[in-house]
């Protein structure tokens, strides 16, 4: 389902503006409810201006028979991003000035992009350019480049309480499948499946996902909802390249302790698959914003192979071949199990602290001492620890951590501890009791 | 010396109460003074209560023809722990649903108590199982199990100050090596070694020693002396496993950086011996409950081979064949190297703190620089050190850490020091003064 | 350039006191201004006093037959430092009992002193020892012991701020190379490196440049200029075994975090060379005194092959052969590394904290994404994460560590952002601004 969905988003035109975005939104709406909202070209945020509005009927390139030599309905990329329009008889040379190739990569078209001076220009596989033999070309770009608006997707799960985890993903380019269709893909089944988890149990925190355009969408909205952001938000994700590669990149938040770096990387030393942290720095995703000095949210970013790590990056080589629906549902699965371990995490405290409780007095232990099956064990394990941790300084992850299970598994037995009156929530007074910061 | 007192507390039957426990606390009292303490059964303790007395006077199962088929005086451990008397006719049914084996381990008897639910059983070997094809069997257990008390063990040594160091070990398991003779026995070794250092040199702190069922004995004794302890003790030791493999673990205090994790890892890092560090959990022995919440007092556990490590745990094969005098001696021996590194230290501060003192001029220095023997610079450095980083922050464990020697080995140049006033005892003013926290 | 100065000094005996130091100074004195500045002796510092100056015209011992079996004009190291006067007929048991050897190195005249204690002796090869048959020896040391001065060289380059980095380095040793010639002689070349740099475009700090005898100087030094020098070092280092061995050792200051060791480890983390880090300890040189607890200046040490670690140590055998041009003067450059990138650091205050700047509007940003150079790309990174970290906490060091480059390569382009109005110096008053802290 998610690489029906994939085929879908695949061949449309997307940029930092324009119908592409509109209608890539309205197809993953289907899946989802996503509000479109619309900002209009000139609008200040911050350092940034929201830019002109860009839409493309067609962009060609014909030699001087009439031969067509670069058509924008074979592959989006061979338009430079943003290019302005353009009808022109060019020679030789100003064309070939114009035709961006990657000699490294002979078979890939190249993706290039001119958002903030005005260009216009197309984009070759490199082995192609002993093509362009005649002295003349006839260019056009049918396209438009005025005020008009930029559209931010978002989408939103009111849980129990208003603190929030918010997932973000940026949808502006177009046709390549690793940077960047597996991020809204996932996102969007990570919403779903948070919808149905709602349904069957309920959820503790509200979730906001966030569908942008890249740096100037994550900007504009921190204009307009950054301080609400600051206020509510406990945990947060950039969800990219999310498809592509067996192992695991997380980088963490700037403040490389958040509630978020703490759960991701709780449950990715849990996940038998191999991992690596690394930290926050400004070259990457939307994190930059988030994770700028003003604001300082704590989200951190998990992907499987990154940006800037593959050869095929940001060339039309970066396609349906990278990726895969395991991979993606994998993917998925991990962000369902950070959830969880958010939504399952509390600080306790025992209500039993002069030695330990008598258990059995309390009904949760086997009587005869000396012989317990493997699973009896495991279950005495736990609610030793629990009990023994629940200070009001270490939460589940912590308790988990030292049992070296994930802190969704103590779920069940802390319910069952504190029901049973043994374990009470933290109510903030303990002294010193506050997440991520104990062990 | 050691071996002749495990072969005569062996095979008295122990349990959390009863006249065995008496017994042998009356044989160790033969090599150390211990006073013994009697709590009335029904007395409440934090969340328990002392359970009833048990005393067996015999316990037997015999097929029809008559013939013994288990026999309590065989082996302590063919009876379930605080079984409940009975004299009855059972059929083969019923027999076999109360005789508990140990499958993995066919030529063991497995250790099984019913401390807290009223029950009656006999434990044997897996493979005498197929003996068991009568149809009916006689049974026998003649007990007492009635109220009567439990009993402590304690010894005291007074020392110079108040300042306390604390060794528990637990006597409530019948016939067992590793776990537990291992553990009164060590104990009261290190009692009587101290004994000794005291009459030869003095102590600076005073010793407790502690003999109690364990888990209901150390949260008793915590429920009248918990108070007392949380205001005298530096440091603290549960005694257990201590006889058997060939390395040492060390299980740190729950505050994980106590002054008895300090000492004991300062001594086993310089030991020569392979030995591991794990961090205190609520899975163990009366660390449990002298690091509960409300105390958390500074108790760790040295043991050899542990509890649960090793496959005859807690059966008739953990017996005199694991054990060596050797073993128990060795780990008494570190004992004392830890409680002689205790006693050395203290926290001084350098009287010359300008530049180095000219050491010649205090009479602490050979004075023809260049050529100095082994002996000579190893002493210079010891002075060197102590008077560098005397600074009411390090403690002497501290400065030995840096010379790569152990602490007690600084003890005669701190006080050489001492006496020429080059060193002054840290009065606790010194801003940050405290031992353990610096390095 | 070195190693001729290296020539001129070697042959002169210098020790404690003499005119040998002020001779060597002098020839010092031609590369760079160092005055001279005369202790009398009995003048206290501290614990300590200024000792008599000692001068030697000559010394000698001779066989029966007139035969010179040694003498001082051969080699310094001949006679022991601070020999009393003597003109006497011996014994050869009391020849031998001050003939000092060693036999484990048989083919090197020791290095004795005996600075504290009056005494008088030679030393030989051990190999040597055979020729001593003789039943008499005369024995002539025709020196001065007596009241005059301790000359201490010290040079001082003015920078635009009072703030002081300190070099310091020990010339008391006669005829040895690595221990100490190649100190003074690598501090002389780092001392003119810096008169041109500050020429060239200023220096930031101001540089102290000592030259003391060991110990005893820098004791006096420090009881006349100590509460100076804590007031306005930020950084020091102690110039010594600077010309051997493939690999860098860094004795850190007592601090053991100060700028010193920020900046001396940050430059060699990049150096491409091995280096080893050490623990300030009181074995060593004059970072002893430094690091003494009044003062805890931050100073520490960048050597090669240090002082005990190789087997010539303190003997004939240290010498020329040892050391290399090439290695003083890599070491010369290592230290002008460190400089400069202390002269670099800053801490910066990003004016964009809202998201990223947009970097085209303030011109440091090549237009056209998706396609840069290695080098554009450099300098976007430098530009991206000197603008995140700039946060008054971070400085230009840990900006840089995060890059993975040398602090001084950032000098540049922090320039550049803050001519742009992007950066501004930090004022202090930013929450917990302080370098070497952060990271």
């Amino acid at each position: 389902m998610i690489m029906e969905c994939f085929n879908r988003l695949f061949p449309i035109n997307r940029s930092l503006t324009g119908d592409g975005v509109r209608e890539s939104l309205r197809i993953l709406g289907e899946i989802v409810p996503i509000r479109q909202s619309e900002y209009p070209s000139g609008m200040d945020c911050f350092d940034w201006t929201v830019p002109k509005e860009w839409n493309v009927r067609s962009a060609w390139v014909k030699g001087r028979d009439g031969r067509t030599l670069i058509d924008f309905r074979d592959h989006n990329l061979h338009l430079v991003g943003y290019s302005v329009p353009v009808r022109a008889t060019v020679s030789r040379e100003e064309l070939l000035a114009r035709l961006h190739t990657r000699p490294d990569l002979p078979d890939a078209i190249p993706y290039v992009t001119s958002y903030y001076k005005e260009y216009w220009g197309f984009c070759v596989q490199h082995r192609r350019l002993a093509e362009f033999t005649d002295d003349e070309y006839e260019v056009v770009i049918d396209a438009t480049l005025e005020d008009g608006h930029l559209t931010i997707g978002e989408g939103f799960i009111q849980g129990e309480t208003d603190r929030e985890i918010l997932f973000s993903t940026y949808l502006c380019h177009p046709s390549m499948a690793i940077n960047e269709l597996s991020g809204p893909l996932v996102q969007t089944f990570v919403y779903k499946e948070l919808l149905e988890l709602k349904k069957r149990r309920g959820l503790k925190y509200s979730y906001r996902f966030l569908y942008v355009p890249e740096t100037i969408g994550s900007i504009l909205y921190l204009s307009q909802h950054g301080e609400e952001l600051k206020a509510k938000v406990d945990a947060g994700y950039v969800v990219t390249c999310a498809g592509h590669g067996p192992s695991y990149t997380y980088k963490k938040s700037r403040r490389g302790d958040s509630l978020a770096d703490k759960a991701a990387l709780h449950v990715l030393s849990r996940s038998g698959r191999p991992y690596r942290t690394v930290e926050w720095s400004p070259v990457g995703s939307d994190e930059r914003q988030y994770g700028s000095q003003a604001f300082n949210l704590p989200v951190g970013s998990l992907m499987r192979t990154p940006y800037l790590e593959y050869k095929e990056y940001h060339t039309s080589m970066d396609n349906e071949s990278l990726i895969s629906e395991e991979a993606l549902q994998e993917t998925v699965r991990t962000y369902l199990d950070i959830v969880e371990t958010l939504e399952a995490n509390e600080i306790y405290v025992s209500n039993h602290t002069h030695g330990e409780p008598k258990l059995d007095k309390h009904g949760v232990y086997p009587t005869i001492g000396g012989q317990r099956t493997e699973e009896q064990r495991r279950r005495l394990f736990m609610i030793s620890y629990l009990l023994a941790f629940s200070d009001g300084k270490h939460d589940l992850m912590d308790v988990a951590d030292k049992l070296g299970v994930v802190g969704k598994d103590l779920w069940e037995t802390a319910k069952l501890l504190e029901d049973k009156g043994l374990l009470r929530k933290a109510n903030g007074t303990e002294p010193a009791a506050a997440a991520g910061t104990f062990n």
